[in-house]
């Protein structure tokens, strides 16, 4: 066993709280509602999932302690880490063992891969109890396999035997609880006893609906990320000399940057579906932003704090089309292109692109042109996770401001200091909001199997409220699923949910953000804390608090 | 006022611990030592302090609570961001307050710059409540601004009588400490009434001796990074697919570095110090470097973290060589380079340089050679704060595993993720130990003052051990100084704390960094907790634990 910090000692005796429904045991009263349906393609979705579809949500009520058949369940943890992860483990490990003691829980390696290939190990108590309310998910790792093919649906059924599981839990992002669906529903049409349930995972905050109210580690991870932007907020505003461009984990969607800028105040925050909505051109948010650096500059204030989503670029039109062109353009001449040093393809590409998209790219820093041209993965594409947004956004503002400085539009002095933050925040020691939600999640689940129920989402609702009065059940995937188009192929999916511009968190924002970027109105959030007064401990995201009515 | 968060609104409640001398008020009794001397060229030493120097080292017993004529204080904030600045202020404020209540305290605004051009604030009670426990220092500003000039110190005086200050506490680094003396002196020698008190503050904690135990602000920032370095490893030991690289603040010193490595056990730590003595090629970390991701991929962990200290590339001595040739060649060829683009400066560098300085500089990543040629300060020379080591690393790393691969001697994968951390932790909200032994400086200085004092710096020793038992007094400035060449003259200066390579911290570093990288150790300190059981708030540095001959 590693050496353990002084903190993790401490925090390994906290009981996480549970839903009134689930603090008698997992074996909890059923409540049954209507048929449900699909959130769209409702007829698709039906032939695709003939045995599952329709399925009731179901919530849950106290039982009455009583005890069920022992079971064997395999638990999974599927993508990128978030915060709690171990916990919604400990859940379901405890939630089984409050129905039979003699149920066993086994934890497949290193992602789906580990079921496919049945790499396993026994979790036992001992096993458990080193990891409650720890961040990571080094228990039994992750990985990013997606579960699509018969054929792996074949083994995961081969190693499920081999240790009498009839259970499987999958923790994961809105990809992998469409593919828990998917197997749900292959194991159930095909007579084979085998239940699926999945959780929902992803500090990106984009698997939310309805009837899921927050992807777990979100929180914790905005908690992360909003106490370095605040200590930099604070220095920037000691030192008076530097603006700060920050760029946000979170893929697509903008809900980390949306929260953080909730949590924090700073002077601009960029939202990428915004971006998309209004049609900004690259040229027209360096202008914003440029006019805030300006407008601060003339009140004497050189300095501030800008805050990027990760998935920006993909989300401006003209760079879209820009990095189709350079897809294509370097696939077709990759052999000519191969042979070539780094500044010979930006020469190249540059003079082989069309007039509109040969203009977006020379206006690029040249650090981003380089990284355009060479960073590329195995199929040949742009790494757009690669592109450093944020240098490239404080030099071209640089640019912007020079040539406004020679209008005699700008007076000031602008110097800058950029971040990326992600991996700071994705194993993070869950917050008691996430220890609490994930511990819940996973308890639930075990609930969900002693139920009897297969395809269905573990669903812990209203944590707004303390957590006696958070609502548990289950709601079918088929439910939340449409059909997308992905890699040529209409495929049922569980639709992502990206920042909604009348949802009540944006509009906050907007609200807000000219008067932020005016005057200074940081807010330094600082680090999680896990002891103290309730009001520093146990908090619920800006996001869900506007969302549910509350305010900022 | 300000937005407020809940942390910042909870722990403004927190009443720092005082040293027992110092429980009874400022008026304290004041034990004498014998006449000082100064660490080295100890003639010229006295020869330009022929005021101060030789004063005792004085050690503070409680006084009986009695009062002392009111006095107005001037205090100044100099330098770089570190956490407890305010308390600092906060503690000196209330210190004064407990000799007489109509002493008052000024704050000159952005640093010594404020107290040069008479700019000032007077601090009252209600603005030190509001900052009270609180990061940055923002309160009254700082800056870099060198107090060195007859000039500057006649305009020092004026300001002073312009409030009637009587007293003036300058807060910095060992610069700023010199600085402080040279004014006690210059104040002294001229017979103008005006005391000069220093504290020690820098995160770099490379302001350290004998009598110094520590800078404030080192064991906040360390702790951040650290939280920050544990989150990163516990992710890398989950994804188990990157080797993060990360670059930590502290200028020359690898203080941080090093205290970050005892707190987190990473798989590699880079001492510039070590690099120094062993004179160690950029070549051979390189190696070192690979070497230990070879044996880790060896044993089917492709994956770590490694540590790198700011101030790396000016240990390297052909990279010093590099940067010294760079400059002189760019100055020498400045028309003719201004207008050269970007890459034309790089071919152009490495067509003049020496024969062993160009085979450096071609060994270096693109981006780097970049860099080098192209981010220059107003003086013309390489920036080499800028100079992104940790991907020059991570890059160069990537190659020599290449190479080891086509030979046979690595099989594996080798992918990093980079980070800089630096402004993340220099503003935010201290920890007890800085909050009690920033508010123990300020209160001390206090004490200083109400004795009569000049030309000494602030000292709270025995931090180890609770505050009760803390040490309170006062060092004279003058016993810290030698000689030293800087910008072609002699100059007084206090000797500047590398870290020590017979040093207990290094040591038991030394001793356990090969386990570290065989095997994966990590520690996850998690983040800085204000609330909750001693055990998680009340820490120490590991690097004053093992210099106080504590275990790791």
């Amino acid at each position: 066993m590693n050496k353990i910090s002084p903190l993790q000692q401490a925090r390994a005796a906290y009981a996480p709280k549970l839903p009134a429904a689930l603090q008698n045991g997992a074996a909890v009263c059923v409540q049954e509602g209507g048929a449900t349906t699909a959130v769209a393609d409702v007829e698709k979705i039906q032939a695709l999932f003939k045995s599952t579809f329709g399925s009731p949500v179901l919530t849950f009520a106290p039982g009455k302690g009583e005890s069920k058949p022992a079971v064997n369940v395999g638990v999974i943890l599927s993508g990128g880490q978030a915060p709690g992860g171990h916990n919604v483990i400990a859940g379901l490990f405890d939630g089984l063992k409050s129905m039979n003691k003699e149920s066993r829980l086994f934890g497949f390696l290193k992602g789906p891969d580990g079921l496919v290939k049945n790499e396993c190990i026994e979790l036992t108590g001992d096993i458990i109890d080193a990891y409650r309310n720890t961040g990571g998910f080094d228990m039994i790792g992750s990985g990013r396999t997606k579960l699509e093919e018969e054929a792996q649906f074949i083994a995961a059924r081969k190693s499920c035997e081999t240790y009498g599981i009839s259970a499987l839990v999958i923790i994961g992002g809105d990809d992998s609880n469409t593919n828990a669906c998917v197997l749900a529903e292959y194991f159930k049409s095909n007579g084979i006893p085998i239940q699926v349930i999945g959780c929902p995972k992803t500090i990106d905050g984009d698997l939310k609906n309805e009837w899921i109210e927050a992807s777990f580690g979100f929180d914790t991870a905005c908690r992360v990320y909003s106490e370095l932007i605040g200590n930099i907020g604070r220095d920037a505003n000691s030192a008076k000399k530097y603006w700060h461009f920050v760029k946000l984990m979170g893929r697509s969607a903008s809900h980390i940057a949306l929260e953080c800028a909730l949590q924090t105040q700073p002077n601009a925050a960029i939202i990428s579906e915004e971006v998309a909505a209004k049609k900004m051109t690259l040229g027209q948010i360096v202008d914003n932003l440029a006019a805030i650096v300006a407008k601060r500059a003339a009140n004497g204030m050189n300095f501030g704090v800008a805050l990027i989503p990760e998935g920006l670029v993909e989300f401006i039109p003209e760079i879209k089309v820009l990095i189709a062109e350079l897809n294509d353009l370097l696939a077709a001449n990759a052999t000519a292109v191969e042979v070539m040093d780094k500044a010979d393809k930006v020469a190249f590409a540059a003079g082989k692109l069309s007039a509109a998209s040969a203009s977006v790219f020379k206006s690029l820093p040249a650090g981003i042109q380089m990284q355009l041209c060479n960073d590329r993965d195995p199929h040949g594409n742009v790494q757009v996770s690669l592109i450093e947004t944020e240098k490239m956004l404080a030099e071209m503002v640089g640019t912007k401001l020079k040539a406004m400085k020679a209008e005699g539009t700008y007076k000031g002095k602008f110097a800058t200091q950029t971040h990326f933050f992600g991996y700071e925040g994705r194993c993070a020691a869950p917050s008691n909001y996430d220890a609490d939600y994930c511990y819940s999640l996973g308890f639930n689940a075990a609930a969900l199997i002693g139920a009897g129920r297969t395809g269905y989402m573990s669903s812990v609702r209203n944590t707004m409220k303390p957590a006696a009065e958070w609502i548990a059940g289950g709601i079918p995937i088929t439910m939340m699923l449409n059909m997308e188009r992905r890699h040529g192929a209409d495929k049922p999916v569980i639709r992502k949910a990206l920042v909604e511009l009348d949802g009540a968190p944006f509009t906050a924002f907007a609200a807000n953000r000219e008067a932020w970027a005016a005057e200074t109105s940081f807010v330094y959030p600082g680090p999680i804390q896990y002891f103290g007064p309730s009001s520093v401990c146990d908090l619920v995201t800006k996001t869900l608090t506007l969302e549910k009515g509350g305010e900022l």
